[in-house]
């Protein structure tokens, strides 16, 4: 399908070159590249119009690590104590008291209300443009504690590579993430080339209003939508309208994504990303707190899912870094 | 920008034709072809980059025409006659019992509220794919009482030109409609080349379950989201997330739509179709009971908005029937 690249990419690509280097030579990478070349290959029966080559992916876990906790929980709990100063009632109100205190142990106890919770008070209230600005502005200067690396560095250089290669043989790629949608579009063109159209997540709802003469969109301290689960297949009928053929996770979150991806007529695949590389990542699945994969693993491979082993199938995990 | 064009398309397209033919030789051409030339023209001053070129548009009177009431509403009032005999609670219960009696005026008189209600009631409790299946046959099979044409037949063939005019210099184009999303979604590839996932519209909120071992979406009989007026710029916020350059409307309905995108920063384009031709189409704009337009007549020039005069500005107003 190569008429359909843009011109300039196309000159810029070698023939014939491996488009997934970082992949070592498995059968995950076989599996990939038979599915990609039966879709695009006019003639094939197998052949799928360009219009309706929609990949999905998941991003913490799939797309970014996950560990020791969501990146974006990080970012609310430093958002919490930047904000601590105009807030005093924090002091005796949880979660926010156990994230001052540093027990985010004790934050996190109470599930998804609590950070909901959290999510709302350091989300909520502030334009699109600020809300922006702010994530920019932590991305730039926070690290991970364990790499060191900015958060946005720890992305799957397999995973950037699939993503272009997708998009190469025309594919559009989304990422279809129970990550805040605002706080993704803040990196996700720059960092997976996915523009942020083609972001769906959770959400808060939204008002617009005239302040002094100028529009704002004000985010709401009032929830709009879970992209998670259940949700994940709602969000992808909402925002996308048609239905995946390929669709990409890691975790429980993303099975009823990989269910309704793969339950479409004609060539479907699914892949869920395997955390078994402690040394270079981290290895986690079952008991993990995050990315918990325990039906993915059962019933993944009888539905004829493509279960990623990160040790053994990539070469490198992420980027090399610039020189 | 002819490098961003897909190479099929490239070599279809004649150097220098003109890319809007059914639009006379007046100011507003003039203007709307000035602005796409500043904004694709590299080293121009009002450059911008293609990822950014976003262009939204209403729908109803401003792809297709809206008159004697929204198509939509027609659909709606269809679905009623034809749901009826399982509804035998409808001969008593209003809006249903006067669009059973056809007395249309008195089952709008309850205005927005009514509609929703019956919106509910036609819309909900389908799954994605039945409620497609009706809404194709329905197009297919219906006719406008004034012109005889289906319905996706009476679209502004100058505004289908300057979808694809967009589209060739690199636009994305998006529907922004206070219609329903999945509505939209029935035609809006085939008959604007605007594909589901750049369609925003009103929603109704959606459960996915397995039934019988399948996976279904099922409208649910709850309102999700209304796209119109300050909920134009909130749906192009969680749709989109940017802000668009290029915003063409026809209503008070759209005011907020163009206000949004006019205020951003750079060259921008509003829009309003203002239905002046009563012979071709319909004259209507401050006292009609759809497309009302007012503040949009009263600002918009003020605000340097473009205000098409179709009887002017149109050589032709729905596209030719093919022989």
């Amino acid at each position: 399908m190569k008429v359909l690249l843009p011109f300039t990419l196309l000159l810029a690509l070698p023939l014939h070159a491996d488009p997934l280097p970082s992949w070592n030579k498995t059968p995950t990478k076989q599996a990939i590249v038979e599915f990609v070349e039966k879709v695009t290959t006019p003639g094939s029966p197998d052949y799928v119009v360009p219009a309706e080559r929609i990949a999905t992916f998941d991003n913490d876990g799939c797309l970014w690590s996950e560990q020791p906790m969501y990146f974006q929980a990080i970012y609310i709990f430093d958002r919490i104590k930047a904000l601590a100063p105009e807030h005093p009632e924090w002091k005796e109100e949880e979660p926010f008291a156990s994230v001052l205190k540093g027990d985010l142990k004790s934050a996190l106890a109470g599930g998804k209300a609590a950070l909901i919770k959290m999510a709302m008070a350091t989300h909520a209230n502030l334009t699109s443009e600020e809300f922006e600005k702010v994530v920019a502005d932590w991305l730039a200067s926070t690290k991970h504690p364990k790499t060191g690396l900015h958060y946005n560095e720890m992305v799957y250089q397999p995973m950037l590579e699939l993503l272009a290669y997708l998009r190469a043989e025309g594919f559009k790629t989304f990422i279809v993430s129970g990550g805040g949608i605002d706080f993704l579009r803040v990196f996700a063109e720059d960092t997976y080339g996915v523009p942020p159209e083609q972001v769906v997540g959770s959400s808060l709802k939204a008002q617009y209003e005239v302040r002094d003469g100028k529009p704002v969109i004000v985010k709401s301290p009032e929830l709009d939508f879970i992209d998670d689960k259940a949700g994940k297949p709602v969000g992808i009928h909402q925002h996308i309208g048609r239905r995946p053929i390929f669709a990409a996770g890691n975790s429980d979150g993303d099975f009823q994504m990989l269910e309704w991806t793969t339950a479409g007529e004609g060539p479907r695949f699914g892949m869920l990303v395997h955390h078994t590389d402690a040394e270079r990542e981290f290895a986690y699945d079952r008991d993990s707190h995050v990315g918990t994969l325990v039906r993915g693993l059962d019933e993944g491979p009888g539905r004829g899912w493509t279960i990623v082993d990160m040790k053994a199938d990539w070469k490198l995990v992420y980027p090399e870094p610039a020189e």
